[in-house]
């Protein structure tokens, strides 16, 4: 495979450092520059090798790149990609981290609606509790799965370079459309947080919650821990995917409804057949064998 | 304080007699029977001198004992009450180790209602994965809590001795009324099953619920543990605590119908807000600082 001349992070951080790494040990890549706000953490990137140039200024680094990835949150990547677009070489693929999908790919067709057929936007599926470049790591992405929504006007020959280019970092590739992605992620991780959330609160509106927290155990411990979630980050990812929360805050609510309504009837054999359905799901989610 | 001279489990399993093995090491029995329905059971406690005598009759065991705890599911409580009353010294105590209790205190005025006074329903909060005789251990119960829910007839000084011999154990001990305890339990510990058994279904009705659990991650698996809970255990107590529980459900469903609200309404702030008083509630439960 061709190796990357001039990959630019815009932002710079944990998961595009650990990209740049990931490429570098696998010399995919000759030389990468990192554009950031914070100097302290391009100084930092720069001693650890993350990046071998740093910048403070995206239109001007992005010239001659023929790799582009954005790791900024997606408050942010709007702007970079109008600073950036005049400036882009024609086949530079430009990709990106963001944790969905619909509204950076709204962003793409927005900002860089000529340039769609090098454009590959992704998640990857990695993090930690730690941030910044002094956090990246050479195996973050070492059998951890990376989603790539294409449009449908990306050259298929660039979607194969950038699965190619993330298999060599030891991901697993998957690409799914934007919105299937968003329904996924909507169900697994951002529904969890706002129900973790809700019943925080709900909690908390006891006359007596103090010493119900006394009280609570470890059952409580795990199914709240997503609840002490950066409360910024999961305000930005909840409006984000609006529309796929909603529908899945809506299956959600619908299966509490009917949670309720057995246990006002007492209706003990639909209540035994309703929790050993999820716990079915559940003993065997995770295990080998059982095809999740 | 004055050994229990006969101490007679009705029930022998891991509370039952982990609470046996604890008044032992702090000499405060001086006779454990055992009574149960599995004679191996039986017999593996008195290898492990968990008992001293054993026995598959409650009504004739009772006589002379001055301490019956009652260690079976609630659902088998009724009968055994029923059973001992006729046979029961009228200065002996009779305890439980059920985790609702305002079913098991109705159960108690049903077939010990001339020996109230006598009477102090408890919850030990304490287990593990491992159940029966053989996984009693002397030490389940240090340092965890005991709540005692006695009667209004219930003797101040039955109540005193019961506490005194808990605290024997290592415990920590809260007196309250079953009320309280079952508000608790529902808002810290049932409702949080109900839910996690109510978003699982929810997410198997996905028409791709294979691939979104195949990208499910840490946030899932916590949120999710307690959906893998035995599901005939959790009717059991969802119906015994429905009061309690369905009053909490419906707190719960309020929240969760107001987020959802504020991400239909895309109201950032009040979502920041939402997200907030969770996080901070969350961050600050377990420390020892927090006064929870």
């Amino acid at each position: 495979m061709k190796p990357i001349k001039k990959l630019v992070l815009l932002g710079t951080g944990l998961i595009s450092g650990s990209f740049a790494l990931a490429l570098k040990r696998a010399r995919l890549v000759e030389q990468v520059v990192g554009v950031g706000r914070s100097p302290e953490n391009l100084q930092r990137a720069l001693e650890l090798r993350v990046i071998d140039a740093a910048s403070q200024d995206a239109a001007s680094a992005v010239i001659d790149a023929d790799f582009v990835f954005i790791g900024t949150p997606v408050g942010q990547m709007g702007a970079l990609m109008q600073a950036i677009a005049p400036n882009l070489a024609p086949d530079c693929i430009v990709s990106d981290g963001g944790s969905t999908k619909q509204d950076v790919c709204a962003l793409f067709r927005q900002h860089l609606a000529g340039h769609l057929a090098y454009c590959v936007p992704a998640h990857p599926i990695a993090g930690s509790e730690l941030s910044g470049a002094s956090a990246a790591t050479y195996g973050l992405y070492e059998g951890r799965r990376v989603v790539l929504a294409p449009f449908a006007e990306t050259d298929p020959a660039v979607v194969a370079r950038v699965n190619a280019l993330w298999q060599a970092c030891g991901a697993l590739v998957h690409e799914m459309p934007a919105a299937e992605h968003d329904g996924i992620f909507a169900a697994v991780s951002h529904v969890p947080h706002l129900l973790a959330y809700a019943y925080m609160n709900a909690v908390l509106d006891k006359p007596n919650a103090a010493l119900c927290l006394e009280f609570a155990a470890t059952g409580f411990r795990d199914f709240t821990r997503i609840a002490g979630s950066h409360p910024e980050m999961w305000r930005d990812i909840a409006l984000a995917n609006r529309e796929a929360v909603l529908t899945d805050l809506q299956r959600c609510a619908t299966r509490i409804a009917e949670v309720t309504a057995l246990v006002e009837a007492a209706d003990a054999d639909a209540l035994y057949r309703f929790f050993e359905r999820a716990s079915d799901a559940r003993s065997v989610w995770g295990k080998p064998s059982s095809g999740y």
